[in-house]
This record gives structure tokens, C-alpha cells and sequence, in this order.
């Protein structure tokens, strides 16, 4: 038997015996699909799971796993799901930009060294996700409301769609949302409304957009300082990798996004050495990238088709390399 | 008997048996105190309590004490804890502005209309409080160790006060404090340490708390519209009741505060018409208002001693009255 499948979880939604147990249900459902035999472990089960840098979490769970489903596999290599979707798309390196629910950032050197921004929830960032765009709207209807700050745009499509979304009348029945009932995910959910709305041209919802682009861009701009050259220099400049359900709404975040990434590339520091970079969305599961670096952790080599696993969907180039 | 003793409860965090039953072990005491009969109701029960402007949930604890404690009161009243305030204060209205825990902003005209501004909570708001002071302050360090945001400045005061006070060696070590074991008021307590940091002079110490002086001079600039001219142009100035912790460092939000109740008395809007404001504190729990607004409500009056109840610590005038 070769390495493996991956799963990811939802980071802290889920306790580790509910997790393992789901792990163990998918591995076993993978050997009889694969036809192969249930109590034989694998020999290395690689997994790319979000929240999969918080060494002492993930050290517990390989305990765990092994204590209680010893037949499962011979070694475990959990990486968080950014390093995952790399590993999916390119075996060179490049920047994961994630903006689903949440939002991460991580660089990933030719040299397999790292560097991060942001992955740190709601409570402390998330900035240009789903949940992030969804609470600004709703921030600038409650300021707009109080008279606290005044709104950029008119509020009154973004207030009836979050009337509607959260089946509430007024802002005091926003509460239960935000905290006894609070699911983050139902809340970030509201962000596809926004998009609507914004496809439908209402200047706020287009705003909230914008400015996601604009914060995803400072991603870029924290991290690309530890960028070794060839990954600013390569022939189509720096691959992002985009990976959430936010960058389906690629059209909307692109002028913040654009206009943040110009201002870095004419800096003092990046003139002339940041020649451009090209947006990628994963073709196939990031779990497939987990699966690899579990067998590279055992010196194999499991074979990826990159071309086929991820494609770009934007291209920026700052100048003419004549 | 007269009309009863007031109590406060903490918004959230219990449940109504067991908010019903504390106000019910409150008032059995208060009446064994005062030598009554524990059997014969009160007249009117007036009660200040966080949270008091959500109708139902109001009429909902109301119901829950007449059903299981018919001894207890034969009426109630529950107003907020900011119309407590007040009531406490002055029976000619004003502004109260809370920045303990959480924040909040009303304006109590002198009709007893009322306007507000704020207590949406941490998820929405709380510009101003203890806890929005220190999420400013840990915040500041995440976005500097990130490089997503350059800090106003030099961060390693308020990194190591924040791996003392939440025992923590690196940011990692802050996500069970934001979320799995998150206590708001136990991350409010962070303030604590950064007023003790600002008051040896910490510069990114001192800058949160002139933050939070600006953004709670901008809840008064959001209700002012809405004040009726007595209150504007009274002989002190709009009497402003400040509740809540945070004020004992009215030093520190000082210059904050000022520069923008500065520029809102130099707007077209207001030039001659805010004259002055004086920042007060009270001397009584503001439990003594919810009991006068208890007997007011039946039409009684509990008379009460202003001057002794509230005193002003910061008196302002926008320009001489010669």
C-alpha cells in the first residue's frame, strides 16, 4: 500500500475524539474503496487541516489516533491547510491566500521555509473573508444607525438584506446572532448577499469588497519581504494561490487587490525586483497536496500532476521585462 | 412600606432562574434589614440593569418573578443601567456614558425622550471600554509580529504586559483566550496594566486610551443632535454622568476626548450652540435611580439628594459667556 488520503477538519468546531473517529471512518472507507485491506495500516497518512500548525494540538491528536486506532496507519504528517494547498498546486513554493469563512495567509520558500499572516479568527483578524466582509456591512449599518460614523455609501440595501438574511427587523435582533446563537459560518454566509449586491451595483456592497481586496493585498505586502528572488523574478511573477469561496468573487475584490499590490511593487523596497504576480485556484482537493507531503516525510515521492491540479486565473505584470 | 431597593445583573452571562432567584434572595434580605415583613410585597421593585432596554426579554424576567416570587413586588420597573445612571444623578436629564467592561451611550432629555449610541457589545462595538482597549492594544502587537499593519509605535511594552497577564509566550498562546476559555471580562482586565503602562509612559500605552478618549468623545457627537437646547446650554454645560472603570484614567483619555468635543463645538452645526460640557461620577450605586424611577412609575416620588449623589470632576467651556 502506497501513502494515503487526506482529510481536513473545521478547526475548533469539532472535539478530537469526533474528529479522529471521522478521520478513522473516511481511511477506512478508502481501503475497501482502494480494495485493499482494512487492518493493514497505511504507511503514512499525510492530512492538510486547518488550525494544522499548532504543534501541541497536533501532536495530541497523533497520539490519540494511535492509542486508539492502532491499524490505521504506520506514521501521520499533519500540515495546516495553507501548506496543503500548496503542496497541491507547486513543488517550487509560492503564496497561499486563503479567504473562505476565515482568512490565512502563509509563503512558502523553494526552500520549504515559511512565513505567515494572519490565521488567527474572527476575534482577532480574519480580515478579507467571508465573516469579515459580512460584519463590516453589519458594522456600517449599526455606526450608520447610532450616528457613531457616518457610512460611505448609502445603507439602505445592505440594512434590508441583513433584515432579511437574519430574519430580523432591527438592530436589537441582530444580538442573538451575535452572541447566544453566534455560528460564524451563518454569519460570514451573509456575504454572499453582499455579492449579489454588489453584482446588482450597490456602491456599499461594492465598497466591502473593495476593501477585502485591499487587506488580502496586505497579506501579500506582509509576507513578501521573506520571499526568496526566484519567486518574485519567475516568468509569471509571483504564484498566489487562491483557495475560499471568497475569490469567486475575484471581480469585486480586484480593485483593491490591484491598487494595494501596485503601490508595493513601485515601493523603494520591491522597485524593480517584484515584476508581477498570477492569481491560482486549486483544480483538485488540497488534501491531495497532504497526501504528498506524507509520503515525502518517509523520503517517497508521490507523483503530482501540477498542471492539472491548479490553474491561474489572473495575471499581473508590472513592467515590460525587455 | 415605600418602594424598594434596586439591583444590577450582568448582561449574558446567567440565565433568568438564576437572575430571578439572586433579586429574590436581594430583596428577602432588604426587607429583613429595614425590619419587614418578608411576606408582604413591595410596592414597586425599580431595577437598573444592563441590558434593560430589550422589551422582551424585560417583560419576560418580569413575568418569571410575579409567577415564581408573588410576595416579592406587587409592580416593577427595569430600566438600563444607563437611565439607573441618571436617574441617580439628576431628574433634569443629560448624557450618561459607560466604559467599563463594555460601553455604551444615552441621552436623557430633559422630556425624558431618549437617544443612544453604542451597547452592541465586544462583537459590535464597545468602542471605548476596557475590553476594546485591550483588543486594541494585543491587537496592535498581532498586526506588528504579522507585519499587516505598522504599530503607531514600539511594541514591546504592551507584548510583554501581555504575555504576563495571559501567561502566554507567543501569539499561538492567545487563541484559548479568544475563544475556547474567552471571558470577556478577564480580557478587559488587560486595561488595567496598560493604564499602568501609559502612566509610566508607554507611548503605545498612552496612545489606546487617547483612542479610546476620541471614540467615546464620538458617541456624545452622535446623540448631540438629539439633545433639546436646555442641556446645551445649561449653566455648566451638558452634564455628562461618566460610569464604568475605565474613567478612574480620565488623565489618559483625556486629550482624546477633548480634541473632538473641540472640533464638534467649532461645527456649523453646533458653533454657539455647545457651549460646555462637565464630566461627573457618581458617589451612590446607580440602583438608587432604578428605585426613583420604580416610584416614579406609580406616580411617588423618592426624594433624593443630587448634589450628594453625583459630583463633576472636569469642567469645560467652549468659550466666556461675557
Amino acid at each position: 500500500m502506497k501513502h494515503g488520503v487526506s482529510v481536513r477538519r473545521r478547526r475548533r468546531l469539532v472535539g478530537v475524539d469526533s474528529c479522529i473517529q471521522t478521520i478513522n471512518e473516511m481511511i477506512l472507507r478508502a481501503k475497501m474503496e482502494a480494495g485493499l485491506d482494512p487492518n493493514t495500516p497505511l504507511r503514512s497518512l499525510g492530512m492538510s487541516l486547518s488550525g494544522g500548525d499548532q504543534k501541541d494540538a497536533i501532536d495530541k491528536l497523533i497520539t490519540c489516533m494511535k492509542d486508539h486506532f492502532p491499524s490505521l496507519s504506520q506514521h501521520y504528517l499533519i500540515a495546516n491547510d495553507a501548506i496543503g494547498a500548496m503542496a497541491t498546486a507547486s513543488d517550487h513554493g509560492g503564496l497561499v491566500l486563503i479567504s473562505g469563512t476565515g482568512s490565512n495567509c502563509k509563503l512558502i520558500n523553494p526552500d520549504g521555509s515559511q512565513v505567515g499572516c494572519g490565521g488567527w479568527g474572527h476575534m482577532m483578524g480574519d480580515e478579507g473573508s467571508a465573516f469579515w466582509i459580512s460584519h463590516l456591512a453589519v458594522k456600517t449599518v449599526f455606526d450608520a444607525k447610532d450616528k457613531l460614523a457616518a457610512p460611505p455609501h448609502d445603507v439602505t440595501y445592505v440594512t434590508k438584506a441583513m433584515q432579511e438574511y437574519f430574519q430580523v427587523s432591527n438592530l436589537l435582533g441582530m444580538l442573538p446572532h451575535l452572541y447566544r446563537n453566534f455560528q460564524k459560518s451563518h454569519f460570514a454566509g451573509f456575504c454572499k448577499k453582499l455579492a449579489e449586491g454588489a453584482e446588482a451595483d450597490d456602491a456599499l456592497c461594492r465598497h466591502v469588497f473593495t476593501q477585502a481586496g485591499r487587506v488580502l493585498a496586505k497579506h501579500v505586502r506582509a509576507v513578501l519581504p521573506a520571499a526568496q528572488e526566484p519567486l518574485l523574478t519567475g516568468d509569471l511573477g509571483l504564484p498566489i494561490l487562491c483557495v475560499g469561496s471568497v475569490w469567486k468573487s475575484w471581480e469585486l475584490l480586484k480593485a483593491g487587490f490591484i491598487q494595494v499590490l501596485d503601490e508595493v511593487a513601485s515601493s523603494d523596497e520591491f522597485k524593480g525586483r517584484f515584476l508581477g504576480y498570477n492569481l491560482m485556484t486549486l483544480q483538485q482537493s488540497s488534501a491531495l497536496g497532504g497526501a504528498c507531503l506524507g509520503a515525502q516525510s518517509l523520503g517517497d515521492v508521490l507523483k503530482m500532476d501540477y498542471a492539472a491540479n491548479a490553474v491561474i486565473f489572473y495575471n499581473h505584470s508590472f513592467c515590460s521585462k525587455e
